[in-house]
């Protein structure tokens, strides 16, 4: 079976996630790659259900466990429907958030034990795990300063829960050497992006240019 | 810390088991109990919004995996929400289905190793588990005839699934002789009825009549 690659990109929001993966799909296209994109959670009729319930729905109060549990059932969908098959095609597949996301925002940051997170994302993954996590990093001034627009369920938790979940991915990524790699994310555009190709090219052994 | 007494209610679909759950609960009362009753999914807000993704959205394909995690977000909310506060308070607490429903339907049935659906479901209900489930057990035709209405998309699965549920319920109760009781559901509802007060009686030493 051939194996494509397969790299999440993660960090607090206001981290130019957004504009980062839309660079390097784009620097992986042009260097002839099939690279298929998603966001997790999303991306599938399932996914996009949950994510309603996640992130729309300011009505429903949910308990930690279960938010942690719809995000892990949108993502055991993202990976049965677009990433494992993409996977076996042998296509790059770069992924907005993954499981990181969910140890971090739910487990430093929202209470639960990261261990238990842990534990059901080996399950709700099926073992398809990304090669690369790039965790891009900034300071809290900088991602407050570039989410200048209206605020969904999880941005409006304040600055006490935006610095658990600063700590908590440079934790977890430093806990996961041999896959994540954090990226400093402050300064422009194209310097950021620059230092991600550089990333992925050292990890995957492609030129970075 | 006071604590309840936590009752599931489990087996296939047309074992009488929503009968079965009212003249239980009434039983419980007329005692002066103070039971609070729950399905899961459901009996929530955010049961009741994961339960019309599961049974009703007959336009989404599933995958096994994201079905679980579905049933164990609402199952955690339930707890959260539900059956912890009540214990806390030292009600009776009776539940349509609970986290075997999961092991059965999901697991043995539906392909899912049980052991991983075992897993998600210490970290969804936090522990809270019932004292006692009742497994109703009928033959695929007793159920198949006391089904006599339109079905969900579970209920369509066919025979062979639902032999499967059927042996999935009696290996999983064998499994657990400390918390589960296997009911032979044909007959009468108020024989059936009053075997089940034998077992919850004997279970927490109650005169059962």
């Amino acid at each position: 079976m051939t194996h494509g690659h397969f790299i999440a990109l993660d960090g607090i929001d206001g981290s130019g996630k957004s504009s980062q993966i839309g660079l390097l799909v784009g620097w992986l296209q042009s260097r002839g790659h099939v690279v298929t994109t998603c966001r997790d959670p999303g991306s599938t009729a399932v996914g996009d259900a949950v994510r309603a319930i996640l992130l729309d729905r300011h009505d429903l109060h949910l308990a930690p466990t279960a938010e942690m549990l719809l995000y892990m059932a949108a993502r055991a969908q993202l990976v049965a429907e677009v990433i494992a098959p993409a996977l076996a095609r042998g296509e790059w597949v770069v992924s907005d958030r993954y499981l990181m996301a969910n140890v971090v925002y739910q487990g430093y940051a929202g209470g639960l034990d990261p261990d238990d997170v842990r534990d059901v994302g080996r399950v709700a993954t099926g073992g398809v795990v990304p090669d690369l996590v790039i965790v891009l990093d900034v300071d809290l001034e900088t991602s407050a300063r570039r989410l200048d627009r209206p605020l969904d369920k999880l941005e409006t938790r304040g600055d006490g829960f935006r610095r658990r979940v600063r700590e908590g991915y440079l934790a977890e990524a430093a806990r996961e050497p041999e896959q994540a790699c954090v990226i400093d994310a402050t300064g422009g555009v194209d310097e950021v992006a620059a230092r991600i190709r550089a990333a992925v090219a050292t990890r995957f052994e492609l030129s970075a240019t």
